[in-house]
């Protein structure tokens, strides 16, 4: 279950004031919850490419060099997207009899031979892109929604959010997705795989109408509290069909809530900064696994963990090899969830092209410091709002390689306070995070950038299936041309 | 069960990273939970007072006239303390009968007419002041233990803080006092009152040699898990002792967490700023009420309680009428413990003379915003670090009486966004504001403040009980000055 945007501190369990999330806390407090667990990237499309291969955007392409450490992502008229080369969790699920679906947002591009189902997943119902619009079907067309590899409508037509009041059922049709799903799975005795990617905390943000105002929160609340309540609904019926021993349910999101929103965005609690950036509230998720008979009751890991994990331990779990022939950069974590096993391992933080953090047990070296732009901050957008700490929060990008600045994210998860560079703690902790990355990017072998070009006749004009609806729309002529990435 | 200066971000129930709190998480998990429970004021004595008395410090006397709106507290030369026209919740329960005991930090005045069981205690094992020191007993004495009536030694003295390794079992000790006394009223069936107020995490910071070094968060984290162990143990006692599901245990903080502490202060989670301000992070507090039987499992209210609130709950629960000639600014919780009813009532937040600010609903008004003086900040004190909003973090005090700054607390916990006040959300919410603040000081009768004189004469040269221990220091001549209060 992976979430859009929403940040560490969106879940009651994760400490929001509002404690509006009463099933996903019963999870976590029937379950393993992860205070210390990280997306691949602080962005969409790079995280959840990176979950679905166990590798880092650097690696398996969903970056752009156009500009130095800028975020890039999978807009409609993005010229690339996953590679054949890459190879997709449900692609190897596949060997061990699993069947897979998505529900949800794909993001890892839009044209054909990017869909979910030439990557490995049987079923699909979702859409290519954000549900940015609406569009008037000129200069953009409205995204898409698919059922496996055809069009069913697109995004503020057939499929309506009502961008005056938020309503939208769209996440309640992806439960009903999910739900159907895994009965017929089960009544087919069949293993299955589902990636749940709903997206309503993901500007325009949206709630079915029994949510809409329920919550504290305004409508961000309001998606929290739906979202909530499909989770339990949809573990309710695993109980019910009689397999919930025998499924590990993993709960997260795709980068940190996207504060520049405001208050239309969500909570990073009191991690500094959000979505974007590489400061812990662009990265850290609120993670939960849940697994009853398997993961005992009231666990709290402090193991630090990745988005990529969850395909190296679905791998594990499966008794399948991951590719060979590739770096995987996450980790099982069945120990973790088994035993409370704690493996050390780092974690780097990369924004676009380059490495700007890394994490070694309690330490955090900022090798390269960003917030935004001065243009972009004069344009209104602030990935920091209310929050700037001197030399941290910085509008140029920075490069402190020669010393990197360095927190202990225990005392200090705010990333508040500088360890001076002169004392033995700083001297102390430097030395393993200077061979983590040593190590790390000695081995660096990194994909053709997938994300530097764009071209508005790749757009979702007419996607396979738009004739049976007559919903095809024409084709503009081929302009190619490097994609501007402003953030 | 009251904490000093932990923050309202400090437990895992209210979502710190490092989830130590094993205990108190589980006692939130089985009783009610309160996110939006206020201390009566941002600092340390007045808190305390208005929670013995149930009244604001501007009604108790728990204030000073010597500045507008400044912090001010009972150092060991303070001239006032707690009034005899004051009538303290021990001395209330005692009607009933009642037995009290004060275990640790008193604050309410250190000269032998303000102590403990000069008022309504029967019991009490602690300091009169901070645990600041070690001093040289030239300039300043080092701050008595009592018990009960005498002083049994001095801190730094006979009951040891190493400042170096932040060793003590001070802790330990005020545990086995909550322990010993409830065991003695259990055995002869005697109604108890216990306040039990450790000061661990009230800097100079201190743990005993078991915890030391264990937790995440440095010396500060070491002190929380002592604590939160000491409660999980005295619960337990609880328990074995048959008395559980006939006692309310009340957990809570003083005040918020002191950020000008930095590593060595509370966090306050996503909440503005700490301790000495009327932002969130100064008053907000970790609240949980425990009462199996009576309160059911996880349960969260979101109730706006106070401090103020424990006296006449305690009132009520016990059949006791309050003082019928003072206006009680505390309301009882009872049915809030046991049917989850919601009251509607403003909290007001006052800094020293001044009323600050007033939540009403999820919206809250500063009349008043400040955090420290320019002053101050030069020299190194910063209430509000690595934030900084813009006509709300001041450090003028900028009356906005006029035109109060709005904020709506569910979608913005943190006071970054303001309400634009040409909006109808504003026009609509400050009205009850208004009304609210209007009835307040119409009903407000000041007490003569008790914090404005300062006497090296007064502090603790030869407490009650010294000449047995041989501990009695030269008193110096009277000097009555008005206190300096820079906060």
């Amino acid at each position: 279950m992976l979430m859009d945007d929403m940040g560490w501190g969106d879940l009651g369990v994760f400490g929001n004031p509002s404690k509006e999330t009463p099933n996903l806390d019963r999870l976590a407090q029937q379950g393993m919850t992860f205070p210390d667990f990280y997306s691949a990237n602080p962005l969409c499309s790079p995280s959840r490419a990176a979950l679905l291969t166990g590798r880092l955007p650097v690696r398996n392409g969903f970056y752009t060099t156009n500009a130095h450490a800028r975020n890039a992502y999978t807009p409609q008229n993005i010229d690339g997207g996953i590679q054949d080369s890459e190879v997709l969790l449900p692609e190897l699920l596949k060997k061990a009899g699993y069947r897979s679906k998505l529900v949800g947002k794909w993001h890892l591009g839009q044209q054909p031979q990017y869909l979910p189902l030439k990557h490995g997943f049987d079923e699909w119902f979702g859409a290519p892109n954000c549900h940015f619009g609406p569009y008037n079907d000129k200069e953009i067309p409205n995204v898409p929604m698919y059922r496996n590899d055809e069009m069913v409508g697109r995004i503020y037509e057939e499929f309506e959010i009502n961008k005056k009041t938020g309503e939208s059922n769209i996440t309640q049709l992806y439960k009903l997705e999910a739900i159907d799903f895994i009965h017929k799975q089960v009544k087919a005795d069949q293993p299955f795989f589902l990636l749940w990617a709903p997206d309503a905390t993901h500007e325009p943000l949206f709630a079915s109408e029994p949510f809409l105002g329920t919550s504290q929160r305004g409508l961000y609340g309001d998606a929290v509290r739906e979202l909530d309540s499909c989770v339990g609904e949809i573990v309710d019926m695993l109980h019910e069909a009689g397999v919930m021993n025998n499924t590990l349910v993993f709960f997260s999101s795709d980068n940190g809530g996207a504060t520049y929103a405001k208050t239309k965005g969500g909570s990073n609690g009191p991690l500094l900064c959000g979505k974007e950036t590489t400061y812990e509230g662009g990265t850290r998720e609120p993670t939960i696994a849940y697994w009853p008979g398997t993961i005992n009751e009231e666990q709290v890991s402090h193991q630090l963990g990745s988005l990529m994990d969850w395909f190296s331990t679905a791998l594990d779990l499966a008794g399948v090899e991951a590719p060979g022939d590739k770096i995987i950069d996450g980790i099982s974590l069945s120990a973790t969830l088994q035993k409370g096993e704690i493996k050390n391992r780092p974690i780097f933080y990369y924004r676009g092209d380059e490495m700007m953090a890394v994490r070694v047990g309690m330490y955090k070296a900022h090798y390269w410091t960003w917030t935004e732009s001065l243009e972009l901050f004069n344009r209104g957008t602030d990935f920091c709002p209310g929050e700037d700490i001197p030399n941290v929060t910085t509008h140029d990008q920075v490069n402190n390689t020669a010393q990197p600045l360095l927190f202990h994210l225990g005392r200090d998860p705010g990333e508040k306070y500088i360890i001076h560079p002169l004392s033995s703690e700083y001297n102390q902790a430097i030395d393993p995070i200077r061979a983590a990355v040593a190590e790390h990017l000695q081995a660096m072998k990194r994909a053709d950038p997938q994300l530097n070009y764009c071209d508005p006749a790749v757009m979702n004009w007419a996607p396979s299936g738009c004739q049976k609806l007559n919903k095809c729309l024409p084709i503009p002529s081929h302009h190619k041309t490097l994609c501007v990435w402003d953030h």
